[in-house]
C-alpha cells in the first residue's frame, strides 16, 4: 500500500477523541483514525497506524541485524515450568504476567522472555565456540497493567523488540553493551527522537543498575535528573542529585524534567543462566555460566513517543522516515480539469518512488486541510483552479507554515 | 539476513527428533533447526523457521493486497462483552478460547476477529459510499486444542491472515468472493502447494456450506471425496458421495483421499452484523445490514503443509519462493585455496542477488551434505579439492539427484 485514495483508506477522521482518553499521543492517534481503542492499554492498528508501525520496526530490524542479530520469534504462550525455574512465576515481572489455564495446566502470556530464550540456547549452546550469540525478537507482549492511562505509552498489549546477547566473558559482554546503546541512538534518531542515556534501577530483572533511554517530553511518566550537556542522566527514583546540584562530571547544574522511557538496556549478568543451568566449556575445558544480556525497544511506545513530541494544535508531524505517506496529494473541487491534473500528479509521483495519499474525496478546502495537518504527513500538496492557472501547484511542509508555487512538470 | 555463515546461524541440526513428535513436518523442522518446541502446539521460530513463514506472509500479503486488502492489526486482547453480542464467549468457537482474569474482568484470547472487527466498522461505516471494505490482518491466534499432535498444523498458537470483507449487496459479495478464491490459488501455487477447494460444514462460523482449501497429505487430519478432473470435492463430514461413485458434475469415479484444510472462506451473511447492529444506509437512503464475507489462510499451517508434501527421506524439499536461501555454499575442507575461492563465490552470489547460506563450518563432506538436504534449499553448490582442479564448482538440486560442473566465472 504505497499509495491509497483517500476515499477508499480506511478509517475516517474523528472530530473528537473520546473522553475517557487524557494522553496526547491516544487523542490524536485515535482522531486521525490511526488505532481503534479496544479497551484501556489496547489498541487496534488501523491501515495508517500499521504503516508507522512497521516502518518503526524496519529501522529496528535493520539496526539490529547490523550488529550481527538474528532475528527469531518466540511465543506468546509460556508454560509454567521454566518460570518456576527462575522463581519469577508469581514475583517481580511474574505478578504482571496474565495467566489461564487449559485443563489442570496453567499457561502465562509473555510479558518478556528471559525464561523462554534461556530454555532455548541452553539445548544448543554447548561451547566457547557456539558464543557470541545475538538473538532478537518483534513480537506482542502482555503485562497487566493497573495505570493504563497513557495511550500506547503504556499497554496492556504492546509490540516490542527484545534483543537478548549471550557471551562467554564480561569482556565480551561490555564491547558489545555499547554496540547496542549506539543501535539504539540511531533507532531513536531515525524516528526523530533525540534520547538520553539514563541510569535507572533494575527492575527485577537484575540486581544492579540498568540504562534506560529517556526522551523529554511533557506527557512523559518518568522524570529523570540530567545534565543539559548530555553526559549525566539518573533516573528520579535512584537520583542522588536535585535539579540546580551541580553534575558530577562537568559542573554544569543539573536539569529535572518529566520523560517515557523508551528503550532499557539491562546487563542480567549470570541470574538466568545460572539459575537455569545455560552452560558451555571454555577454551580451557571448563564448564562456565553463560553471561547475558538484554535489550528492549518498545516499538507502540516508539510510535506513541514520537507523537508526544512531535505535535502541534492542528494534529500530528511525523519525522519523514516513519511516516505512513510521503506526500498528501490535495485535489480541490472535482472539476474534470482538476481531477485530470491530480490524477497524473498522483501518477508522476508514483513513478519518482513516493509513497502518496490523494485526497480525492467531495470535501470542501478547509476539512481537507484540517484532514491534512491532523494527519501529518511531511509534505502536502495541493491541486486548485488558482494554481492551475498558474500552471502551478501549491507544496507545503507539515512543520513549516510557508507554502510555496512549483511548476507542474517539476513537481516529483 | 539475505545471505548468512553457517558457523554463524543459529541453530544447528538434530540427529533425531523428539521422540513425542508424530508429524512429518514437526519432526524435520526441529532436526533441521527451524522450530523450537515450548508445549504441544506451541512453537518457537529460529531464524530459518521465521524466514520461511515471513516469505509465506509476504506472498499472502502482496496477493490481499492485490485484491484491495487493507492490512490492519487487531488485538489478541478481547474484551468479553463484544462476544456476548453474538453469543460466542462460550459457544462454539467460544469454547477454544483461552480465558483470563484482570481485576474482575474476563478478557479473551482472540481464536478469531469477527466480532472484534464488527465492532471496530460499525464505527465507521455509515453509508453505502463507505462499502465495499475489504480489511485483513497477519496475526497470531490462540485456541485450545485438545488435538495438538500435528506440529505445525494444528497448533494452539499459531500465525493466520483473516481478511474480512463488507458489502452492500449479496451480488458484490459474491464478486468477491470469487476474487478471494483465485488469489487463494496464487497463493498455494506461489509455496508450491495444489489446493482442492471443498465444500465444507459452517464449523460454528456460518449456518451455510463454506469452502475449504484442502491439499492431498498422508499426514492429514481431515479425508475429502473428491473428483480427479478437479471439478467438485465435499469434506468427508458432509459428503454425500463416496470413493467409487460418480461425480455429480463429470461422471468420472471419485475419489477419496487424507487431505489438512490449509485455508477457508465463509459466507457470513449478515450473522455477525445483525447481532452486533452493524448498518449501512442504502441508496435509496434505506437502513440495511452489512453483508460479510471472511476468508482465512494459516500461514504457519501453510508452511507445515508443506513439508508434509515436499520432502524425502533425507530431509525437507523447499519450493524456491519460500525457502529460506537460495543458494546453499558448502565448502569441502579448510584448505587456504579453497576457503578463498569459496568465499570469492560467496560474494558473487550476493552480488547477484542470491540469498546464500554459507557452509563455512569444520565438518565432513558427508555431515555438510547431510546436513544440506535436511535443512533443503533448492540449490546446493560445492567447492572442493576435485571441483577446483577442473576449475569448477558443482552444482544440484535438491529435488534432483544429478549433479552438473560449472565454470568458476559462471555462478551466479
Amino acid at each position: 500500500m504505497k499509495f491509497m485514495k483517500q476515499t477508499e483508506l480506511f478509517a475516517k477522521t474523528l472530530k473528537e477523541a473520546p473522553k475517557d482518553e487524557k494522553s496526547i499521543n491516544a487523542q490524536l492517534l485515535l482522531r486521525a483514525g490511526f488505532i481503534y481503542k479496544e479497551m484501556a492499554g489496547v489498541y487496534s492498528y488501523l491501515p495508517l497506524g500499521l504503516k508507522v508501525l512497521k516502518k518503526i520496526e524496519n529501522i529496528i530490524r535493520g539496526e539490529m541485524n547490523r550488529i550481527g542479530g538474528q532475528e527469531i520469534l518466540m511465543t506468546v504462550l509460556q508454560p509454567k515450568k521454566i518460570w518456576e525455574e527462575t522463581g519469577r512465576w508469581s514475583k517481580e515481572i511474574g505478578e504482571a504476567m496474565y495467566k489461564c489455564r487449559e485443563d489442570s495446566k496453567e499457561i502465562g502470556l509473555g510479558p518478556t522472555h528471559e525464561e523462554m530464550l534461556t530454555d532455548i540456547i541452553r539445548h544448543y549452546v554447548k561451547s566457547y565456540t557456539d558464543l557470541p550469540l545475538y538473538l532478537y525478537q518483534i513480537q506482542t507482549k502482555f503485562r497487566k497493567e493497573p495505570r493504563a492511562r497513557s495511550g500506547l505509552l503504556r499497554g496492556r498489549e504492546f509490540a516490542m523488540k527484545d534483543l537478548y546477547s549471550f557471551h562467554s566473558s564480561e569482556e565480551d559482554f561490555k564491547k558489545y553493551y555499547q554496540k547496542v546503546i549506539q543501535a539504539y541512538h540511531n533507532i531513536l534518531k531515525r524516528c526523530g527522537l533525540k534520547a538520553i542515556l539514563t541510569e535507572a534501577s533494575g527492575e527485577g530483572f537484575t540486581k544492579g543498575y540498568t540504562h534506560e533511554f529517556q526522551v523529554l517530553s511533557e506527557g512523559g511518566e518518568d522524570k529523570i535528573v540530567y545534565c543539559p550537556q548530555g553526559d549525566f542522566s539518573q533516573n528520579k527514583e535512584i537520583a542522588r542529585f536535585r535539579a540546580g546540584n551541580k553534575c558530577p562530571r562537568c559542573g554544569q547544574a543539573l536539569r529535572e524534567d518529566k520523560s517515557i522511557e523508551i528503550g532499557n538496556i539491562f546487563p542480567l549478568g549470570t541470574k538466568y543462566a545460572e539459575a537455569m543451568n545455560a552452560f558451555f566449556v571454555d577454551k580451557d575445558g571448563k564448564r562456565k555460566i553463560i553471561i547475558m544480556g538484554c535489550y528492549g525497544i518498545g516499538s507502540s511506545r516508539t510510535m506513541a513517543t514520537v507523537v508526544e513530541v512531535h505535535h502541534d494544535k492542528k494534529g500530528i508531524i511525523w519525522p519523514e522516515e516513519i511516516s505512513p505517506f510521503d506526500t498528501h496529494l490535495i485535489q480541490i473541487e472535482k472539476k474534470p480539469k482538476i481531477k485530470s491534473a491530480a490524477e497524473k500528479i498522483y501518477k508522476d509521483l508514483q513513478k519518482n518512488g513516493k509513497e502518496v495519499l490523494y485526497d480525492d474525496r467531495d470535501k470542501s478546502a478547509g476539512e481537507k486541510f484540517a484532514d491534512a495537518d491532523l494527519i501529518g504527513i511531511p509534505t502536502r500538496i495541493v491541486v486548485s483552479e488558482r494554481t492551475l492557472e498558474k500552471k502551478c501547484v501549491e507544496i507545503k511542509k507539515r512543520n513549516e507554515t510557508k507554502t510555496k508555487l512549483i511548476k507542474l512538470g517539476y513537481v516529483k
